[in-house]
């Protein structure tokens, strides 16, 4: 690859300040500064690196103002992070080629039905009845149990499991050793010990739905957990049977939600998050790093903290908790001096 | 399938209330409401929906009371949970019959001893010395290592990997991605460096016990890391190096049980709680989602926060946290009041 | 294995205390106190067993002074954990010899370069321009994708899967289940919905570095995420894009870290702990369990507490949060005198 800093701004309909024919051959960090890398900043941690990166030239948005003098030319656009994400993906689809071909150290069902130009690699298992779309790719050791089906375009990482008639949209991808279907965690109490209640749902994933590496969805009890279209999941995320996830909600690790609850569209949950199961979670609600949601929430509301509350409330609690020690300090004095007018 | 809800009733040694006749040919939950299909009510919280649901039948506990009409049938028994799972383990085995024989795509080392009528699927590889039980479903990648031993009935889904050494009894169910058998966690300083300590004992699983997916069971530093029958695991657990779980404990997803700690019998672990090592957890013990339990707990008892201290002591420190602003508050104009009198 | 303590203490440099013909033929817990095992002495929590146990001979620590008599034989050296690793060691590969060869079942692309005495078991895939060096054991299932590196020595179980262009050192441990080099979680919002960031860097792991069960390492954006030697990762952690791990610290199940953290050496992170992104963490820091750290940590910090500070004000913290009901009571009574004085 070997592009100018003119051709890249041309490429995201961006404007360039400073030497149009820098040249680009590469991506770097921010804080790496490689000459003859394109950069962007995107974070404004990330600000003071700017004055003296060696990144030829640096996405920035359009409303950045240098408080020093520059040696790096600018490429400037209204959104730098999705800019450099389109660049990438180009970059991406130069140099790593996607896959194609059947293995014939792959097992395919004789009832499966297998669609066109698909990447089947060695090792994977295709079960009986089921159906694998145009363009797939399903690598190493991927396994679609008995009637399972994978959407087109749909990219399955080595070792991802599809359990029995659970559905993949198109275009998604899903990571190395994701389990899409197992038992949902359901069990009847019964003279002392526990009796399973079987688990004859399944697992619906619409389009466009990325899920991390070992991350868990369990099929429902009984009809659907359904994860909605561009809902994003991180690594190691727990999703319980019949849950909903709703449209472009995102979950980073390590997250865990329980049975039965319901998440609206465009939320944001942070990382080790824990929601209890049977509520109800509205569109819009972006829930804090660790808490633990213990009831309902309503759209657009922002909350924090084990039991979660709303973020500007909890923000509070945490300082007036750190000033514990003034507040008992005070209390004591005040007290010392009731006892002596007593 | 088709039965009529006094069929159903007969097979479960309940009552009808209502049509006897009313035909069911699958299962609901009851805020969907099919018509022809058979659901349940056994979490008050969705009592609401037994009023308006087009189920034809409903089972419900035998102490039901309606408050408004009904127009669904009532099956009437001690546990409608219980007996829902009964009668979805019919369903159950009717339409998903259990898989049997072994695939010429699977690898079983020479010395293996295979039961009878067991399933081994494409890819599962089984180690020199192991030993499968009759009946035992192995699905595709599922590897056993060497000398392990997989018990009568046992079913181990796609990719469950158990180490050299380890134990699997009769019944047990293990979903996808489990891992049994991992080297325990341990290394001792020296030099500035981690020396590793080899962990040479195993993992023994007993009878009728259900691990979830991506669940992780470590092997024991010496002698065995115990999970006692009818234990239920959810997904992405850590069981660590010499832990020993009690009959019919429960533990949700994402829970943390650090090395050498013993829980009783009849716990119930709630979600993401962490358990510190070489503790001593009584039996009947209740552990709420997200506790760092730091201490011994007695038989019995009920537990939440990090640390873990009993429920209705957190519950109140809940409250008095919350109400902190106005403690500050009323304790700021007792000080006014205090600094103006002197 | 049949030694004598004698022999034991000559091959650690050690000296006995009591019987020096004892005889060991095997490893017991001190607990356990099975006759004719070495068992050994590390933690405090443990000294109670050592007058009673069974156990033929107890390696403990130069400075042990018992308060009881004993009956077993001790074998006094400085550092008794290190000792009995190195002892365990010596047993293990007696007890569990190195595998070797090639399985005809595996697949191993043709541009692959494989060493020399390699283990490479059934249903293995290693991908185009992989290079395997020698003396590596890759278990059943194990997934090297193209371009991946394994170095001289390590040992990969079963089903863990290497991405593309990620590499591993020399004498590393990787067990089960583990993902290297997963995309990172990057999305750029866009239009409602989000972009995927493509994730074009890799995962670089150098030498003696081990890590658990089902843990995931995701790939960086750009450049590397670097995992230095020595690290050692327990099971079901998630290591985010671009994060840096230095040389020699611990991280015990379940921690999360978020992308492009940098931490130091030496440094201990404890069970479920979450570390949010852009930081930095020192040399030598030590987290306490299931804290949230969200600000950057100076070399040599203990910290404690969601969101974490410095452990000696948590636990003041957590002893004042306890005491907050006497508190209340305090300031309500103070309260009723300061409105009787109005």
């Amino acid at each position: 690859m070997k592009f100018t800093a003119f051709q890249i701004a041309e490429l995201i309909g961006a404007t360039v300040e400073g030497n149009p024919d820098a040249e680009i051959r590469t991506f770097c960090r921010i804080e790496e500064g490689i000459p003859g890398a394109l950069s962007f900043l995107a974070n404004p941690k990330y600000t003071q690196y700017i004055y003296q990166t060696e990144a030829s030239a640096v996405i920035v948005s359009e409303d950045f103002v240098p408080e020093e003098k520059l040696t790096t030319t600018l490429i400037r656009t209204k959104n730098p992070y999705a800019a450099i994400a389109q660049l990438m993906a180009i970059y991406e689809e130069m140099v790593k080629p996607k896959k194609i071909g059947i293995s014939e150290k792959a097992y395919i069902a004789p009832t499966a039905q297998i669609g066109k130009d698909v990447y089947i690699a060695e090792f994977v298992s295709v079960g009986e009845g089921a159906v694998i779309g145009d363009y797939a790719q399903l690598y190493p050791h991927t396994v679609i149990g008995d009637r399972g089906v994978v959407g087109e375009k749909s990219t399955l990482y080595a070792g991802v499991k599809v359990y029995r008639d659970c559905k993949i949209g198109k275009e998604c991808i899903i990571h190395a050793g994701a389990v899409i279907g197992a038992d949902g965690f359901g069990f009847a109490p019964q003279d002392g010990h526990y009796l399973k209640v079987p688990q004859i749902g399944n697992v619906i994933i619409e389009d466009n739905v990325e899920i991390g590496a070992n991350t868990c969805i369990d099929r429902a009890t009984i009809g659907s957990t359904i994860i909605h279209s561009h809902v994003k999941l991180d690594n190691l995320i727990q999703v319980a049977h019949n849950v909903e996830l709703g449209e472009s909600t995102a979950c980073a690790a390590q997250v865990g939600i329980s049975g039965s609850t319901k998440i609206g569209k465009k939320g944001i949950i942070a990382g080790q998050v824990g929601i209890a199961g049977h509520l109800h979670i509205g569109d819009n609600v972006i829930i804090g790093a660790q808490s633990g949601v213990m009831t309902n929430i309503e759209d657009k509301q922002i909350v924090l903290g084990s039991p979660a509350i709303p973020v500007s409330e909890e923000k509070k609690l945490i300082i007036y908790r750190k000033k514990l020690p003034d507040l008992y300090k005070q209390v004591r004095e005040l007290w010392k001096k009731y006892q002596q007018d007593e």
